[in-house]
């Protein structure tokens, strides 16, 4: 068995809660408030952009062979951010000023902590899962949101056979590294893998109305 | 006004959120659930085991004067996780096999990131602000806890002159730092120390008894 | 004055050493010995390849400004790359199995140290260094070299309206960030200057014939 | 055969070379200018304290069992740079205001770069066979110095059992990484044990009276 499939099954019951989300639900069926999907939006532009920072950190470590496809994903983000730019202009969403709430400062110290210290195929680990994540969130989605909906650019962005394929490439390669370094490494990669997983859940669940500081009420956080 | 004080006094609605946590207070009045204060105990061992990678990565931006002194704290850290260990034994506590909670994994993910991405003053700063909570939290603490408490060694160690002479001398020191930078890194120094004071608060919280992975119930996470 | 400028007077002996160093005026002159040339595209393949993680270790410390600017010049680099292999295959150089000279492996380690250890304003200033000495050094080629040559596209390429226009976009935000930041730190970003100064006139002096490691002889290094 | 004892093997004529040095033999014999041994004194306490930042930055990538032994490095290094300070007052030399050499700024970016890029296994490779050519180097001139000569401290620092004991342990310890790490790791490992010979037979050349920055006079290094 792969590595991807090996882990994918034994996070299941946690990938299974995040596809099973309410926020993905709601947004499928077209039920979700306008307030609570701006908040997504803002708080996930903020996390695209540091996104960009943690590929970056990742090059120095790659093998030839990904440094070009790595390089090549930080453009791609750059255009996500236009993408969320143009449809905040479209729902009326500011995208200034805004800071992150609490899960989403946690996500992506993860991300930028994992890439610095972590071997490559660790922070590699997390970056599949995070882009996996992504692909099957959106995918629960699409299976029945109004095409007409002003939400439906990102669901397109995220299932889109480039987004599919970009998911595929980072499957690929890490079941290659996986299986490159010794039992030592494999096994911390299977802890990233499962607490990338979490992060994810984490995120939907700030989506959905959560994720405000711990000890602090709404107005101060 | 100095830095410190100035910003003490901008976050002064969440410091004292922090002073009056009821993990203080009971800790204080020595009501605290022997499980509540072991769980805390737990995760703050790999709170101060993170630390450790957090000073390490600090050194190689710190001006000469500042090297001997963070290079001298890794061996107290050293030293504070013997007096977990130690304690733990006493308290029959084990101190194996603890996994992260969500808000103690990001607070370290914090530490981490700051420590590579940020500047020396900045990421001093977030140095400071950690150490100052702890120093004004067990103060807190010692105005009542019982000296002959099972928990009464880890106040001494936070509340002792040596522990206040390093919080007064990253004080001073953060001080001068912020004196020396120009006004938009100053700024950034800002958002970190009240991000790290969030931080802070958070902890307590997850002390007391929150802190589970948002989304997953607690034999999950 | 501006930062920039105040630099390039403080560093004029070394600036002028290298310009008119007798690998660029052989260059001009199209009396260059083929195998010198072709060892000079060689390493400096590799130096350019390196300097991919480079600019991505300093997007992380970048500000937002700038991280678009710094995103974009990887591809740029990876289509510097391809006119490398394509000059090597017109002129007969194989690219493969090169392995970097004493100086070149200096140089590399010195932008990775500086774009991991030092100020984002103090990684910038070597990275305005290399890019400036290199449009002002070939600018002095240009001034000579047969149109015909089989080396005039690396010419081009660095003295092309867009390589003088980045060049440009640096120096004015070099100029920026030093106004920026604290007397300490700018003290340390002219050292960084004239130290990046002194590996571009180095890696001429590699380029001309030296460069081997030293106490080692040739068949050896 | 052990990685260790297999990539000394296979480096034999570098450090050949290196234990050979007239540097050293010249040490040995009391025949060693007084200048020279002076300016060694003066780009090798550069070259510890650089030192210090190099371990530092290993230490976040250390598995548990390495973390204590780095931690403890770092004192030990402050203290050999008290032995320079002591040593330096007696001979007469002053340690102010010295400019690394080329060769020496070259080898603390090659740590520095190392520490920072590379995986722990990579890293504590340069971290070995950095220990173990001062080692052997020094070796070399305990079996003849005078014991009375004023540079006969140093001699004792790195023969003693202590230092000793230290290589032992880090030669332990990396076989034991070597083992654990996938194959092409361990051919990276192989590259850098090389790099870092090179790096010390080139700092015993600079030593011995080499080393100014290429291309630059006497006066202007």
């Amino acid at each position: 068995m792969s590595f991807c499939a090996d882990q994918l099954a034994r996070v299941a019951a946690i990938w299974e809660r995040m596809l099973n989300h309410r926020f993905l639900s709601e947004t499928r069926d077209g039920t979700i408030a306008h307030q609570v999907f701006a908040n997504w939006m803002r708080q996930d532009y903020l996390f695209v952009e540091a996104a960009i920072p943690f590929i970056a950190v990742l090059v120095p470590k790659a093998p030839r062979a990904h440094r070009v496809a790595l390089g090549k994903a930080i453009p791609t983000l750059e255009k996500e951010l236009e993408l969320f730019r143009e449809r905040a202009e479209a729902a009326g969403v500011t995208l200034e000023n805004v800071k992150p709430s609490f899960t989403n400062h946690a996500y992506v110290q993860f991300l930028l902590a994992s890439a610095y210290s972590r071997s490559y195929a660790e922070a590699f680990t997390v970056l599949y899962v995070a882009e996996k994540a992504y692909y099957d969130s959106w995918l629960v989605v699409r299976a029945g949101i109004d095409k007409g909906s002003i939400w439906f650019p990102f669901v397109e962005n995220w299932t889109s056979d480039a987004f599919r394929g970009w998911v595929e490439f980072l499957q690929a390669e890490l079941d290659g590294l996986a299986d490159a370094v010794g039992a030592a490494e494999r096994e911390r990669m299977g802890e990233l893998f499962e607490l990338t997983a979490k992060y994810e859940l984490a995120f939907w669940e700030m989506a959905a109305g959560g994720g405000g500081w711990p000890g602090l009420t709404g107005e101060m956080s």
